[in-house]
């Protein structure tokens, strides 16, 4: 028998409505002749109302307690969209992490999985049940304690459950109806793709197109799991939302797939440095010490003799999340209060926004950085760091010009046209 | 290390305020020297909203996934619980019903106890865990599938654990301070009792006074738990409350102990049915079938050759919860109408209420009887329905004198005076 992985999110399990209309598209999946695993997230809401409970009682919580109270959210959904399916007629069992045994890691509140076995749910299928309806987001620690996998944790069973299960796909339904070129609304002209190269998804999710948590499309990436994200509150067939898949499987890739951006990034500049080996180590192992999520790095030309400086000396630059930049501040402050590194100025810009052109096909086509800088000059927007991938190049630039660069270089690459 | 076992209802658990409330009461007893079991039930109105989502998304719900759902606000609590106790210092672990395990029947929704390994908790205890937090209501069944005992079935869980872990006490800490001789809203001289006989309290909670319930006394009395029943909401030492117990445990037993009374009674007589043998065994054998729960029953003496019986005949009275006369009486009709039953009129009297007189004493003791209706026709209350037990006598009056006979016993019996 085929199988299908579907997922629901929160927002598509909010109330017993939504979750009936979940169940229907269950049933359609069902009626083709699929056996289905459901993996269903908290009623959207419950989640954040138990962590609200779990801060309030113990600000330095347990994070092994922590993940014992907030995964009962999934497991209420787990039943009630068990139920839901069996009264439409449809043999469904629900699986709380435990029963499963979804094993993960003891990482508290971050566990990854070690191994989903299939013989328990099997051998449900093999006595007739036709869907699995599995609570998302969580699992069992060798101790035998539940932990959970994180926020977004969800996306994430899906997919390790389609790679267990060798699911002919993994259906992800949420709140959007796929994957755009960009966000519709910085620019009108945003076309929803079809399909998507894994490793763009990856650029793209990590950018700030939030649609799917990176952590799952890693592991579909790892495991060839093709994904597919849809929209819950629409009619959908087969050919609805975006297949994230294997690039081999996108006949004709453009050279860029979408522009991401992200208002939610500061530059970071230490003014003269020593240029010598360890540096670099010294100052990002600091930062990583602290907590701090570095993105960006770069390092400008060296200038020798400068100023008092006998030996060389560098510029680092270097991004930050914006609500990271006290606590980067902090730590190079320390570390040079503590003699482990000397700089002239520490200079924080967090009026910056990032800007990515974003594209597989990028691999075998030269050019693109020139169009990319091309377009944004012809905006006159000032370029203040540039970083290249492979598949990704990606600007800093004053926050004000962000809508316009996202427009311009949709324009650019032509990404309204399929 | 000697061990209590303590118990929260909803009430007493009902938000973070009262959590901390109740942890001040378990740190008491930790400071006292107990390793301690405490058994939470959900935060008050929990259970509900998750029965009434069940119910909305499925009239006939398979009581298995019922079961998944419901049990999960007990989980919630525990988890809290034990964050708040952590936070007080105090080393604690929650522990859902598979965790420990609590192996139980597969009867989901009312399931029994099968059996309460000690290995895992103990082992925590060993490593210096001062309290082990237990989810109640919850079980697991032999395959694999979380049981719930049914309401009330936290005050069990925790008998359950007493007996199995050989508690010195168990105490069960709910919304009132104890167990009176009769409702203080009926009699404002009802008074508090010390200690009553688990037979006494057997009979007082199946008769409407609903602190505890009952399936957890008669736990208690076979394995000879020490109960006792306090308030959350008040100081309490270890003389407050009341003490259900063994009755070699009570120096000196009253004659009687309390005044129960039901308002939830309705009675119901088969006039003219064949007095032969049999005959009852069917009628009571046809309600069993239909899920009546008959009470008292009475059968009144025969007469021979009564109207055109040319046999023995009798008329057979009993006593039913009023919300199943409407059951009961469709049950006796298509007896009749199926040739299985033969009776003249069936009249249903739901304007009544049972009172009893309840007191181990009065196994040792004449008169009680003669005592009780004396006091009731002193205030001139005719008696419908008579029937006794042991340590027991009930009467069937007209609902309207219910106060007034509840009054008038307490006097006579002077409940009022220790």
């Amino acid at each position: 028998m085929p199988l299908l992985v579907m997922k629901f999110g929160g927002t598509s399990v909010a109330d017993l409505a939504r979750i009936a209309n979940a169940a229907q598209k269950v049933q359609r999946e069902v009626e083709r002749g699929y056996d289905v695993i459901v993996i269903v997230s908290a009623m959207s809401g419950k989640t954040n109302e138990m962590v609200g409970w779990v801060e309030q009682t113990s600000k330095l919580y347990d994070a092994r307690e922590y993940d014992a109270v907030v995964a009962s959210g999934e497991n209420v959904t787990a039943g009630l969209m068990a139920l839901r399916l069996q009264e439409m007629g449809i043999p469904a069992r629900s699986w709380q992490g435990w029963q499963v045994p979804i094993n993960t890691t003891s990482a508290h509140g971050s566990a990854r999985f070690v191994s989903i076995p299939r013989e328990n749910i099997d051998a449900k299928f093999a006595e007739g049940f036709k869907v699995a309806v599995v609570a998302g987001f969580q699992g069992l620690s060798a101790e035998g304690r539940i932990t959970t996998l994180g926020r977004g944790g969800s996306d994430t069973t899906a997919v390790a459950f389609a790679a267990a299960f060798g699911a002919e796909r993994c259906d992800i339904y949420t709140d959007v109806d796929g994957v755009y070129t960009t966000d519709p609304r910085v620019s009108s002209k945003a076309r929803k793709l079809d399909k998507i190269a894994f490793e763009e998804m990856l650029e793209l999710a990590s950018l700030g197109a939030k649609v799917l948590q990176t952590r799952s499309v890693e592991l579909a990436m790892r495991y060839k799991v093709r994904l597919r994200v849809l929209s819950s509150f629409e009619d959908t067939d087969e050919t609805s939302g975006t297949l994230v898949c294997d690039e081999e499987e996108i006949m004709e890739s453009k050279v860029v797939s979408g522009v991401a951006f992200s208002r939610d990034e500061a530059k970071m500049t230490l003014v003269t440095v020593e240029d010598r080996p360890g540096v670099a180590s010294s100052i990002f192992g600091t930062l990583a010490d602290a907590g701090v999520n570095v993105d960006m790095i770069v390092q400008n030309i060296s200038e020798k003799n400068y100023g008092t400086h006998t030996g060389a000396v560098t510029d680092m630059t270097f991004s930050v999340p914006t609500n990271q930049v006290a606590r980067a501040q902090k730590a190079m402050e320390d570390a040079k209060a503590a003699g482990k590194l000397a700089y002239d100025d520490l200079i924080a810009d967090t009026d910056v926004a990032k800007v990515s052109v974003v594209g597989i096909g990028m691999r075998s086509q030269v050019g693109v950085a020139a169009k990319t800088f091309k377009a944004l000059a012809a905006e006159n927007i000032n370029i203040k760091v540039i970083a290249t991938s492979e598949i990704k190049i990606s600007v800093l630039i004053d926050r004000k010009y962000m809508e316009l660069a996202v427009q311009a270089l949709h324009d650019a690459f032509e990404l309204d046209k399929a």
